[in-house]
């Protein structure tokens, strides 16, 4: 995941439209900020997976992070 | 927002149901886990306002995380 040189926002790119959601420890969702003028979407893998960009707009980020409110 | 004394949830009751959005600089899902059975929401504040337990179920909770997967 290349990190946006401008060093602005943390996602250089659209990110990933999908990952293993059983490898997934953690999910960032970081509103814009005066650094950063969009949404972004930081997915933490485990055992040292290290962080992945997620496309906000995929619907594969969109139903994890919806099934994650769901569960009872 | 006192800390789960068992030591492996991160939240130890419910959480609350609502925080002013623009307090929020950052939202963390962070699925189930062999250390902690229950999916858990932990809001960061902005200028150092701390963590903040979120309840999942709450609608606020739910709007807030996907009005971000809407935004353009």
């Amino acid at each position: 995941q290349e990190r946006s040189s401008k060093g602005r926002c943390f996602c250089a790119d659209k990110g990933a439209n999908m990952v293993l959601v059983k490898n997934i420890e953690k999910v960032e969702i970081i509103p814009p900020s005066p650094s950063c003028r969009k949404h972004e979407i930081i997915v933490t893998l485990k055992n040292g997976g290290g962080q992945k960009c997620m496309n906000p707009e995929s619907k594969f980020t969109k139903n994890v992070i919806i099934k994650a409110l769901e569960k009872r």
